[in-house]
């Protein structure tokens, strides 16, 4: 990586790599490029798949995921056309990736909720040392 | 899976593993727990590494993650106090599925890069389909 004349690190606060990031990671990037690996939907498959996304979310994540050429749109000639959303190369490996992470997220919940409901019941946070209760 | 009573599917609306994922997928999750991966850090350690991210961002997101059993706080006595922060077992599992999403998105970048600017060149995108140029 170092050889390559174009070296991204998602770490530098001015690298190109952070808002592409922002859309992969984010709630409905996430949610739109897992679903994707499933293979093509339209619009409103996608729209029930990834359950409480609006249609203006859906469509700007769907924009900026095409933008990005980790999503295809294809319009199919029908009356009404029919639209249709698949992943490209780039976005099946990255889809594979967040499908990992989802299954991984998903399979440490059990203890993260424990974890949560632990800290919750604490009657004196660590977290806010600076302010003793008397 | 099917056999457990509890079952998380991020896909769900409702599901508890959504504000889990946000944190996870977040911009600073994603960099705070691969940046741990490579160890403890200090809070002002991680603010360097983490570049960009401001105090009060990096500390709402360790709160997050500590909350979420991912990471753990260590006061070590000193003068001053030294805090210190690193991976729970379940952090340390997140945080490698992590690092993989970010290399392989800094691998995908130059295809990403040269799709967005082809997409920002065409004169009549398809996305504003709605609104003719007339």
């Amino acid at each position: 990586m170092s050889l390559d004349p174009l070296v991204f690190d998602v770490f530098a606060k001015n690298c190109t790599s952070r808002p592409v990031m922002d859309i992969i990671g984010g709630r409905w990037g996430i949610l739109t490029l897992a679903a994707l690996q499933q293979g093509t939907h339209r619009f409103n498959e996608l729209r029930r798949r990834v359950d409480g996304v609006s249609e203006k979310m859906l469509s700007q994540t769907l924009h900026a995921l095409e933008r990005y050429g980790l999503v295809v749109r294809e319009v199919r000639s029908a009356i009404p056309p029919r639209v249709e959303y698949s992943l490209t190369d780039s976005g099946a490996r990255i889809a594979a990736s967040l499908v990992d992470l989802i299954e991984l997220v998903e399979a440490e919940m059990p203890q993260i909720t424990i974890a949560q409901e632990r800290y919750d019941a604490r009657e004196d946070p660590a977290v806010v040392p600076q302010k003793p209760t008397r």
